[in-house]
């Protein structure tokens, strides 16, 4: 009859140590974000599958929950088609509605749906639980935040800048270390378009990156290996072997591109950054790499991705600019650039460098212990004066074993307990005691007070 | 091609002032709640529909929102089932999840799925989205959030004090004038004991209400026609009559429930709540209301309820107390008490009272006005060090017409808007115009800071 509980797989409960520590994450990406200009939206978990479907390739199909249709949701389908089974297309009979896959899609849809509210530049953000039906493994979950800023409406660099300076801000606040990785999608075009192999230019950042690892000849065996020409190659050896400050790996890209319009415009856009952050004191590293490749096929302009220097991680903060972002919903012509903090992992490099602000875990502040009825009357304006004051106060609820409401305060690391009994109530004090320290005083309500 | 985008039924956007709203909201809510001591913790949005369902009667299992699996879902259905078109049946082989249809069965699932990590008594709020395939109408949506709090653990009425307090002071920082209304189920089964009609306690509470609209006459008739005994009739006529102040109420109630134990210990319990209350110097009136049986299958003692003084508008939070929340999931003898706050009502009231602080809502505070490449050049470390400085600030990125820079300012309601050109720049100043008046001066960069 009782059936045992369990939830979804890849799904978690948030208890209160880690809703804590995740709302220390998310205050202060807020906090910069606001800082920044960055205005708060949200959109629906719930979106038309007109809308999802089609955006994230086959195999994000097939990764989005469908909500099924209620009442008879074997209206639309025919005799037929049950008996055919075709699982695929009868889900859009079935279902109209899915739960968001990720912030881009929904946010495209806002931006199309609301354009004659918005004033551009558009700079929203955005940070809300996006749903994926992945297989769970460690790290990977079905249902996740995403922490996205993005602006809208605007060709301008300044903006990359900006976002540049929102990493470096947050993970300073953090005290995470990181390296900010740039690169601009119309550099890769243009080496492509220099060597002549236009298809091939994810193998090439693919064998560059290996640089490192395997040695010059075999990066040149591996690009020989997927097809391209010895001439190229020769080309490209100037790229691979790209060492030094960000301005000198530009001088050699841009000679390396004299003759690619598109690629000179990369190396012009990532110089204007790169010398636009300089005046503003990063406190963080920002290095160009050639081998940053992500979302290449959706990013047109800068591209970007954050590491952190001292745990052993993937990308935690990611993000780029992309043309023709509302194209899909009918609305062309609409340049953005954004980023996206990946909360989770950062989660996990705050927890192994246990780095997170005592105060900001911190929750009740002050415990009165509860010692019968007439002890309680006595606390009880106290207790109020206290939170009146901002103290997060608690009152014991019962009248348990001395031994019950210390262990409670210990398990939810209440620095200071109250105590009052015969004495205290007589001279109109209370006892308060240090949990860390073991400390007890006996003091005035007042003095309580501006303890904290 | 290009499809126009649209919305799911009864889902909304939260554009930026709408957000800045409801943060301001959300986050007094959750102020108190920590102030109090209560900690947040979050559950996923899909819950397995073994945990769903059979929890809010059949008309709930029809309005949850069911998650078509993964893959084959067709599988486990067998081709005669598929000939049957039995929907009601087959779902739960097509869907093993669902979205939460409200917070409370989740929290009770997660109180008996982490019950050794718990310290008793536990008390936890939640603000999360919950979904209702409900038919879609004003104020009703099919994605709103919720805002609850809840002690579970503890069988002291010390809790249902401090929810009162908490209501009280949540509505006085909003400056919503509300009466808290507080009745008890005990009471109730009391009456129903007293006059032999244990069946008939909404009925009777039901016709009680109308007597303000339709006179003693009319409510006794009700009664009859709904067939109580003329001999209950006449014992309820106290109750039906009940005025004065609380006490004076509950005095009557006594009196009338001499013969009921449960009754007195309802009428005991609310007397102690209400006493206890009068000490703390609440800023709204709390009455009396036996006419108040919301949720009556649920609760077990205290129940609550909140009215707005100053609009029209139903119920802004309500809560109680109940037993054995977690007996479906095989944990018994775990009493709670609870409320929560209608986050979209009091949203509604806010906007029609124009309660909202101005500083809640106000987003940029600074914008820079952008004059080309030198002027931005010379404006940036200014824009970063009133940023350092913890003012919301912008700097705009394209060099617009200043007509669009200032409807940009003014769109965003943004405060004060920097103007450096030639001038400026040679004095190292900077011209600062206050948007709302209209006046400008011309400052250091340092004076700009200090102004905010």
């Amino acid at each position: 009859m009782a059936n045992k509980p369990s939830i979804p797989k890849g799904t978690r409960d948030f208890g209160p140590d880690e809703m804590a520590k995740r709302n220390y994450i998310f205050d202060t990406i807020k906090r910069v974000y606001a800082l920044y200009g960055f205005q708060q939206i949200e959109t629906p978990s719930m979106e038309t599958l007109q809308t999802l479907m089609g955006k994230y390739g086959e195999e994000g199909d097939k990764l989005l929950f469908k909500i099924l249709n209620s009442g008879d949701y074997l209206k639309a389908v025919s005799d037929e088609e049950l008996k055919e089974r075709n699982t695929l297309k009868m889900q859009t009979k079935l279902c109209e509605k899915g739960l968001r896959y990720d912030l881009t899609v929904p946010f495209a849809r806002y931006v199309v749906m609301h354009r004659d509210e918005l004033q551009l530049p558009f700079k929203r953000y955005q940070i809300q639980p996006v749903w994926r039906a992945d297989r769970p493994q460690k790290g990977r979950y079905r249902e996740f935040y995403q922490c996205d800023a993005d602006v809208v409406g605007s060709d301008s660099l300044l903006n990359e800048v900006e976002l540049m300076q929102i990493i470096d801000t947050v993970f300073t606040e953090f005290g995470i270390r990181v390296q900010i990785k740039i690169n601009n999608r119309k550099i890769l075009t243009g080496i492509a378009e220099v060597i002549g192999e236009k298809d091939k230019i994810v193998d090439i950042t693919v064998a560059i990156d290996k640089l490192d690892k395997i040695g010059l000849d075999n990066v040149n065996e591996e690009l020989r290996n997927n097809g391209i020409s010895e001439e190229a190659i020769e080309k490209l050896q100037p790229i691979i072997k790209l060492e030094g400050t960000n301005e000198e790996k530009l001088d050699v890209i841009a000679e390396v591109l004299k003759e690619s319009e598109t690629g000179l415009k990369g190396v012009e856009e990532t110089r204007f950054i790169l010398e636009t952050l300089k005046g503003s004191g990063l406190n963080n590293e920002i290095q160009l790499d050639l081998t940053l490749a992500r979302g290449l096929n959706y990013y047109t302009g800068a591209i970007f991705e954050v590491k952190a220097l001292d745990v052993q991680i993937g990308s935690i903060t990611g993000g780029g600019r992309y043309d023709n972002l509302t194209g899909i919903f009918g609305m062309p012509g609409i340049s953005g650039v954004g980023i996206s903090f990946g909360a989770d992992r950062i989660y996990d490099v705050l927890n192994t460098l246990d780095l997170y602000p005592k105060e900001s875990v911190q929750g009740t502040q002050l415990l009165f212990i509860n010692f019968g009825e007439k002890e309680t009357a006595y606390c009880l304006p106290i207790v109020a004066a206290a939170r009146r004051a901002g103290i997060r106060t608690e009152m014991f609820p019962d009248k348990a074993k001395m031994k019950k409401q210390m262990s409670y305060a210990n398990a939810k690391n209440i620095g200071f307990v109250a105590l009052a009994g015969e004495t205290e109530m007589q001279e109109g004090k209370i006892t308060l005691k240090n949990m860390s320290t073991g400390e007890q005083e006996l003091v005035t309500p007042k003095e309580i007070i501006n303890r904290f």
